[in-house]
């Protein structure tokens, strides 16, 4: 999505340890014309397959879930990664491990919230090794609901989580496809 | 507001230690057709302020934040709880006890995303004692930009912090005052 690769190039910046801060417009801050044309964009690549319900994961995929929701006209469930006084009854749970912030996480989703009639389109703002992704991916199989596909904002496609999806044959949409940020230039995947 | 009011009577639960988990419409899953209504209602009051940035904090305001930010047309900033590997550069930063998680937080907010030039209002889905608020009012005062107002999903109105914001002189509009939870019972403050 050529709006999203020139927003990385221009206000984007690579840190150390292969992080991309997007912090400017997409995490921290959240540019609304940014996020609103990509929920649209999202919309345009899903919108038959019947999506009535979008799964992401607390802090920085709400904004762009909720912001996708509305094309939908569907409700989002976000997990949370950890149980918090807020929440009772029976869960969905699944470990994933953040290589951003180096720990490890339970991802937890209230049962009551996912149902096995759901067509569940899962998003998130980033896409790395993918473990995110997958610990969704298996509460939603857990819930017995039907994944509908996957759109991600930025995939760092040189550490490999997407493909390994491609090659499972889910339904994956990345937004921007980073190849490499060596010396802190990113270089986008050609279409 | 009364439709907030309603989805909290039929759907909202109170939870022992004085916690209402809103978690089917609010937080958790978010009902997309309930916060589009908030945002707009919240816009309607706040309209002829100028806000030129939304400020809220993770994870359970972004929602609210960013559905809002469309109809100001401005961006959106979320203060985080810790400092992540992906937050660099100078910080605002602010202490503040959550009631509901028993912890303390430090909330950041990177110093290049508020400007003095910043109408600042502020989104929150609860006020209880005010902890949050109150953090988030003194990043926006230390940034040197202008408090517009505050806009609060639920004020848990026999908890005071509200009332305190009130007598100092902040505007603030909550979408939905509750009065009293004893028994299980959710009250409403009459306008």
């Amino acid at each position: 999505m050529e709006i999203l690769e020139r927003a990385i190039q221009e206000k984007g910046k690579v840190l150390s340890g292969g992080v991309l801060k997007v912090g400017s417009f997409l995490n921290n801050q959240i540019d609304t014309n940014l996020i609103s044309a990509m929920g649209k964009d999202i919309y345009e690549k899903f919108k038959d397959c019947g999506v009535s319900k979008i799964l992401t994961v607390e802090a920085s995929g709400i904004a762009i879930a909720v912001i996708t929701a509305q094309f939908f006209n569907c409700n989002t469930v976000f997990a949370k990664k950890s149980k918090t006084a807020n929440v009772d009854g029976e869960l969905y749970s699944a470990k994933c491990f953040s290589f951003t912030h180096k720990n490890e996480n339970t991802l937890i989703v209230p049962k009551e919230y996912l149902s096995k009639d759901d067509k569940v389109l899962i998003i998130d703002d980033f896409l790395a090794h993918g473990e995110a992704v997958n610990a969704l991916i298996s509460i939603v199989n857990a819930a017995g609901a039907t994944l509908s596909g996957v759109a991600i904002a930025i995939e760092k496609g040189f550490q490999g989580g997407g493909d390994e999806l491609r090659k499972k044959g889910v339904n994956l949409y990345s937004l921007a496809v980073i190849d490499s940020m060596e010396n802190g230039q990113v270089v986008f995947r050609k279409n």
